[in-house]
């Protein structure tokens, strides 16, 4: 959402980073859960909703109702995939600590790198070498290719050693990730104090008991 | 999916029940996962995005975006509570047998049944005393409805003893479930056998150690 917001140079209140940001929604359509956006009189919440709502205001979405369903469908599989990360650290309960199911979230971290990581990034580079690239609808960039920029930065910081032999496998996945990194209309926003660096409370946490293991030195 | 359809007399063929089920998705936009909808030469995938595309063409859906986006988001979160439901049995990994994460899924589930599940019902309570009922968006049944009656009898299935238990506190929603299955057009699909019964295989799980434990006679 923020990466949608700063690439189009929208204006918005970040309320979490604000000392206002005590928001008390409207009764009517109550969120389960933030995030939400705030437009007006309207609050939006599901991320995936708020991108499908920005999308086509931010110019980053496809005119067409068959392109605009795509990227959406795209950004629930992206969706999908976040859980997934939240759950290798949190598998029995999210209002647990880490510390009261660590041997769980071991076990499926384990699992988790060794399967469903190859498989959601095979995934999203056969998505990009479908579309020709070098965005995942084709020429123009759309709201799932930032999604899936911060996906990628968030994995490298989760699971660093993993990520670092994988990547390579990839080739447009790490193509595309730079390309967002260092596009014009985000360098600026990615390195200032506004972005807000991952760290252990987040979705993405570098706990280093859930990365594959550092390699032995061999014994000579 | 399937209640949508029914619900509104569209033609469709079941790949999944019939022989000619080995359909292969088109090159472009190929889905992560099923299931899938094939509409023309359209391919659409992940559930809440189909019945996005779906509601306003089955009449499911309100007219105004605003009206959308909301019925949008609410099936978003019932898809959030499914996977959380699907990981009671699954907490370490889909591709792992739940015989193989025993330990783990009676955990998950207990967390699941004291802390999750009351969260989620207690929110359709309020949507549906927010809305004036009897469904969610109001007077006129819209697709989360059948969403929600569809988790309300897979939760009575996976989870009886303590469905038994805590039902009855959420009045609204108890009635809403009620409401479509013994909707006049949908009463015939449900006793039918098209209408695939929950199962051992599917995401809601009827298995017995998983769901609170019955009550053991007092002493006397």
């Amino acid at each position: 959402m923020r990466l949608a917001l700063e690439y189009a140079g929208a204006r918005y209140v970040d309320v979490l980073r604000t000392p206002a940001g005590d928001f008390r929604s409207e009764r009517k359509w109550p969120p389960f859960a933030p995030p939400y956006l705030v437009a007006g009189k309207r609050v939006i919440a599901q991320t995936a909703n708020i991108l499908l709502y920005l999308g086509p205001r931010l110019r980053l979405a496809p005119r067409s109702e068959a392109g605009r369903l795509w990227a959406h469908q795209l950004q629930l599989t992206i969706a999908d995939w976040l859980t997934e990360v939240h759950d290798t650290h949190h598998p029995i309960g999210s209002g647990l600590y880490y510390e009261q199911q660590k041997p769980e979230a071991r076990r499926r971290a384990a699992d988790f790198l060794a399967h469903r990581l190859p498989k959601f990034l095979s995934y999203f580079e056969g998505v990009l070498t479908a579309s020709g690239g070098p965005y995942l609808l084709g020429r123009r960039l759309t709201y799932p290719d930032l999604s899936l920029f911060q996906m990628v930065a968030g994995l490298r910081y989760a699971f660093p050693r993993s990520m670092a032999r994988i990547e390579r496998r990839y080739p447009q996945l790490v193509a595309l990730a730079a390309r967002v990194e260092f596009h014009s209309k985000l360098a600026r926003y990615l390195r200032s104090g506004r972005r807000i660096p991952f760290n252990l409370q987040g979705i993405f946490r570098a706990y280093p008991g859930l990365d594959r293991r550092r390699n032995k030195p061999k014994k000579t």
